[in-house]
This record gives C-alpha cells, structure tokens and sequence, in this order.
C-alpha cells in the first residue's frame, strides 16, 4: 500500500470512520505515517485530527501543509478545536488560530482563556437557545431558518433577555408537541447548569450521577456562554479512570502505549527512584535483625511471604477505596464504618492466612514457634496492610491530593516494613 | 430525622434527585435505611430503585410492600426494569414481572432471555421508527400523534416494511428540516447497528469509539428489536474500567465499598491464598541459597531492594497495558514495537537504578564487588518486569482471558522469584 498509488490508498480509507483511521496511524511507525500523510494530505479531514492520539497530534499536523491543516480545523466545532489546539506549541496554535473565521477565532481564544481541566475548555459555543415565551411552532420556524446549526444538540435552551438560561426542553418533547404549546410547559422537571470554571471531573461526575444528556454552562454572572455534550463528559470520564489506574499504578498520567522508550523511562523513572529509597527502609529494618537471621538462616527464605502476602492485601483494600472515593461512593458520611469493614475483614483474612501458614511452617520446620511466629506476624500485617489501604486514600484526599497519587508506593512500603518488622521481631523474641 | 417525623423526611427529600437519594440511602447503615424506608415507602419512585446499588437493592425492595415496588417499576423504561431485575432472586422476579402492564412484560420478559452482559440486556425495547419514504411532515405528525414516546430518544430511525434499520435522523436535524424534505434525504451518513447478542463492553466500546449517542439493536434476522443510548453505554464503561482496576488489584470484580466485612473476605481471600503458594516460590529459591546468606548476612537486608523495586516497574508496565489492550491502543499490529519499547525502557531504568544502588552498595558496604552485584541483578530484573508487564496480559488476552485477572499476581511472583534468583545467584558466583 505504501507503494505511492495514492488512487488505491484514498480508495480504502474512504469507507473508513475517522476514529479508525486515527487507530490505524497511531498503530503504523512513524515513517510509514508521514509516507501515508504525504499521499493522504490534501483531503484530510477536521475529525481525524480530533480524533488522533495526542502523543502524535504534533507530529500529524507538522507534516501537513498549513493550508490543508487550517482547511481541515474550519469544519470542527469550537470543543474540538480547543482540544487540538491545547496540545501543540504557540507557534502552531497561532497558525490554527490564524486560519478561523472571525467568529470562530474569538470564541475559541475565549474558551482558551479558561483554565486548562476546567468546563469552560470542554463546551462548545454553539448553542440553541429560545426565549421563555416561545411556543414549540415558533422554536421550529426559528430552527428551520438558521443557516448553521451545531453538529450535535440535544435541547434548545430557554433564556431570559440577558442570556441567563432558565431551563431546557428535549427536542423529543418538541417534536411531539403541538405548535401551539409553550416552551416553558415542556422544560424538563430538573436543571442544571455548570460554571465555565468547574473542574471537568466534577462535570464527567455530575453527567454520570444524574443521567445527562448535555448541560449549559454559564460565567461568573449566570450568563449562557456554551453548552457541554455527554461524548465529551464520557471522554472525561474514560481519561479520568485512565488517570487513576496509572497514577495507582505509579506511572505518569499521561502515559500511553504509543509513547517512545524515553517518554516511557521520563513517566516511570521517578516513582523508581522513589521505591528505591523506599525499598531501603526495609533493608534497614531487616538490617537490624542480622544476628536473628545469623542464628536462624531458614528466616530468610521465610520472611518474604509475610511481607509479599501483605501488599497484596493492601493494594486490594487501596483499589476499592480509590474507586469509591472516585464514585463518591466512600465520603466522610461512611468513613467510619468502611475502615471499621475493613479492620475486620483485615483481621479474618489474616487469622485464615495465619492458619494456612502457621501449620505449614509447623509441618516443613517440626517447629511450632516457627509456625506460631509466621501465624502471628501474618495476622498483624494484614490487619496493617486493609487499614493502610483505605486510610492512606482517604489522608491524601483530606490533603487536598488526588487519592491514586502514588499509594501504591506508600501502602507496599508500609506492608513491606511491618511485614519484615512484624516477623523478625516476633522471630527474636520468641525463638532466640 | 429518624425520630418518626413523616413529613420532615419527605419534604427534606423531594427536591433531591433519585440519584441522591440512592447515595444517601447507601451510605446510613441498614437500621437506619429501614427505618427510612418504613417512612418513606408509598411514594418510593422507580428512578430511585434503579439508582441504588445493586448491594443493597435486593434488601430494599424486599423491606418495600409488593404494590408498591409494582407501582414503581411500572414507570420504568424496559432496560432499567431489566437491571433491577438482573440482581434479584426468581421469586422477587416473579412478583415484579406480575406487576407489569402484559405489553411491557413480554418486552422484559424477551430481554431477559439474552444473555448477562449482552446488548439485548442493555437496550429499551421502546423505540421510534418511521417507513424511509416519510416525509419531515409526516414523521411530526406522527409524533404529535403518539401518545407514549421514550422518556429518552435522539433519532427518528428508518425502517424497511420488514423492521429492518436503514438509517436514521437525528431530532436536531428533522427540526430545522421543512416539513417537505425527505427523511431519507436527512439520514446521518455513518450508521452502526449492533446485534442483540452481541457483548455490551464491545456495545460501550463502540459508542465511544464513533461518539455515538443512540444505536439500534438488531436481532439475528437484522430486524430491529431495540435500541441502546449513550447513558447506558456510559455505564458499561464505567463498570468496565472499575472491573479492570479490581481484577488487576486481584478483588472480585462485584467489589464495593459498600460490602460488609464477610463478603469482603470472599472475595480478597481466594487470591490472597494464591499469593501464599506464589510467595512461597521465593521462599523456596531463597532457601536454596542460605549458605551463601550465613556466609554473608547483609545480603539477606539487601535482596528485597531488588525485588521490590521490580515488582513496581512490573506493576508500572503492566498498568500501561491493561489500559490499552482495553481502549485496542494496543492490537497484535503493534505488539511487537511494543514489546521491544518495554525492552529498551526497561534496560535504561535499570541501568540508571543499577548506577545509584550500585554506588550506594559499594560506599555503605565499602565493597565494590556488592555495588555490582546489586547493580547486574536490579538490571536483569527491571528488563524481566517491563517484559512481564507487558507479556502476561498479551498472553491472558491472546487464551481468550480478561488480561487484567490476577496480573498483579502473576506479575509480582516473576519479579520476586527473578529479583531474589538474580542477585543471590549473582552474589554466589562473585562473592563466594
């Protein structure tokens, strides 16, 4: 295909929707991407570049000619642009920007001026809108004369005079009303409305809780200045999961499987480090006990699964408490009880364990006391490990930082310490 | 509240939304949820039945009088009946499939015989269909006409005589259309159905794949027997990313917060006894190294540094994977560019945590042949972590598995073993 016969390369990717020819390019390497683009170029299409994987957006847009690229960003609306242009440097966003109609420009340097994360980016302009008084007939005629509507909407918004939006009503409802009926008696029974300056997490969670479908967005003084659809609240909501699992997982939130080998050792390298000094606690504390594993050797080999057993525990108690703080499932109302949960399940896991364990030390040693001692050591580690697991989610969320931030570092390290604390000090006390 | 004041408790809830309700009733515990519902119950709406976790669904309707869950659910569209009926016990069922109007029943009725998880499940059997001839008129006329429309509906879709979809309008589009233009002429130009049969994570994938916001459902003969909207697609996804999180932490994917402590065991426990037996792998290798370890005591303080700091790259890799093997950022297309991206990334990072341990090792122990032998394990094993990450999950998805299960645990096992295997071995062969 990548022979230069650019009659057969537009012949199948025609039929194609954007987002697979997004897959397709981010799945190619890259020299085979810009043959592609330079036989391609020239009818590239506005929702392809939306929809492309930001990690090879800039790398897409460069290779175009800015003609095509500006041609291509016309058709998009104002949401699409200001995500587009959000990832590319100055000089590129201003090329962007340069190629827009009047209009269009203002009010994407409008949304751009809101913070990064926040309502204001994710909204388009676009808006259907109506004054309270409306009847469903005159709605109609007025939509039936715009020249330019927005691609996608779900409601016409009703208004007072000075565009503070008062409720909405389902195009549904219109259409199957009479044309006499008014606006006002078809509004939907609950509205609400989101700031321009709300974070987009809270307004992915807010599309989730309450089943909606879109949501106008207003400025400081209640004023219409845009309107959020629910596809870019799931995007949100599908990167915001993203985010926490590779946050838990102690990789930069950014990271993608598209990413290079240096982009990948710059996410992971750090939270590395980090464990590294973290890991020489515990070699300190098992430091500490060399003249117990100097007497007992068979400690070493042992004190392992104590510690391992207990930072799977706790990454199991971290995972459902990051999630439910995530779906605010878990808030200062049910703290109490779901740590208390906790504590207990923590403690029957551990006295199973213990069971399982004690006896098989006992059976492999002909050592009770070494049985008795790994029992023990397992019970306090995994009451350590479901406690630590709920309780460092729920101090970083207090903190005000986000929950999945490296607990998985903090938890492992503390199962880790107590686990081969736990252990060599029952070890020493006991069978010394 | 719960002093037995009725008509406090009601007016303190109406202007709250279903969905509120439900969180608020998930969060009391259960003495007080009944006490709640004993004073709340007679004018319980179906909205918030279907809100509540399905945890504690089946205790509240079964606290509720049978006329009144019957009265609640008959509001219902078909698939949010369907969910509350998924999660109970056939009797319940019973009483409820009784309660229905003879037209909705069969629907439910016909739903519930697709399987768990399929697109028949998700989907309301409530659909609007006009002939492909139709007119903008007409289509009007006929809603105007019906007398019970969806609570939800954004398309007009096209059918042949024989209920076969051709295509369909968006609302938007029959508005600002003239009453004489063709519906046919109004179609949107990309148009997906998915058959009933069909797995509703793939369903979800779909809607955010092509940001669709309705799709017919089609049975094996292509006719149409349902349609699915976006609320519902949102939902999968997120019950989709919250299984991933929880099988790779290795928790039962029914997970919740809300769980007491013994159905908390249930699930944690199976893998926890798992990690016991992997755990006991290292134990095992290690043992056999204890007269390398009585020889030289610090190594057994030193060993878990290796381990640990491997199993996090591990987890780091893994993370980044399960998360595209999910989004099908990552297809047998670029697994091997991949793998070899996980290969070089994993070498470079254990080459910059080999050069900090290494120097650590040689200046604390005054050793130099200890700061290499650190070194060499912690860059054998980051290389075993970053391919493991990455191999496990490919592998779990290639059987025909969901590659999150028991990753973590399959995972973690390979760096200890290799971490412990690596540097005694290592410290047998150069410092012996």
């Amino acid at each position: 295909v990548e022979a230069g016969d650019r009659a057969l390369v537009l012949g199948l990717v025609e039929p194609l929707h954007a987002a697979d020819i997004a897959d397709f390019l981010e799945q190619i390497d890259a020299s085979e991407r810009l043959a592609f683009l330079a036989l391609y170029s020239g009818e590239i299409d506005g929702d392809l570049l939306s929809e492309i994987d930001e990690t090879i957006r800039e790398e897409v847009i460069g290779s175009l000619p800015a003609e095509v690229v500006a041609e291509a960003v016309r058709d998009l609306d104002t949401d699409d642009v200001v995500d587009i242009l959000e990832d590319l440097d100055s000089p590129a966003q201003g090329r962007i920007l340069d190629a827009l109609d009047m209009a269009d420009r203002v009010a994407v340097e409008q949304a751009m001026a809101y913070p990064e994360g926040s309502a204001g980016r994710l909204m388009q302009r676009e808006v259907v809108v109506a004054p309270e008084h409306w009847t469903v007939g005159e709605a109609i005629d007025f939509l039936r004369g715009e020249e330019v509507l927005p691609d996608q909407f779900y409601h016409v918004i009703l208004v007072d005079p000075r565009m503070k939006p008062l409720g909405y009503v389902t195009l549904g409802r219109i259409l199957s009303a009479r044309r006499e009926a008014a606006l006002k008696d078809l509004a939907e029974e609950s509205f609400r409305t989101v700031e321009a300056d709300e974070d987009e997490e809270e307004v992915a969670y807010i599309f989730n809780q309450y089943h909606l479908i879109s949501c106008p967005v207003v400025d400081a003084g209640g004023r219409l200045v845009g309107v959020i659809t629910i596809d870019d609240a799931m995007n949100v909501l599908d990167e915001g999961h993203e985010e926490d699992m590779l946050l838990l997982a102690g990789v930069g939130e950014e990271a993608s499987v598209l990413d290079g080998p240096f982009a990948t050792v710059r996410q992971r390298l750090p939270w590395l480090v980090v464990n590294l000094f973290t890991a020489s606690l515990s070699a300190f504390v098992i430091s500490r006990f060399e003249a117990t594993i100097t007497a007992i050797v068979a400690l070493a080999a042992l004190m392992p699964i104590v510690a391992s057993t207990g930072g799977i525990a706790g990454t199991q108690s971290l995972a459902v408490a990051v999630r439910a703080l995530a779906t605010r499932d878990l808030t200062a109302a049910n703290a109490r009880r779901v740590v208390l949960r906790e504590l207990a399940a923590g403690a029957i896991n551990g006295m199973a364990l213990a069971a399982i364990l004690g006896l098989a030390g006992w059976a492999i040693f002909g050592d009770p006391w070494i049985g008795g001692v790994l029992a023990m050591a397992m019970i306090v580690n995994q009451i350590v490990a479901a406690l630590g697991g709920v309780l460092v989610p729920l101090t970083l969320e207090r903190m005000g930082l986000d929950p999945a931030l490296a607990s998985g570092t903090f938890v492992t390290t503390l199962t880790d310490v107590m686990g081969f604390l736990a252990f060599l000090g029952l070890a020493t006390l006991v069978l010394l």
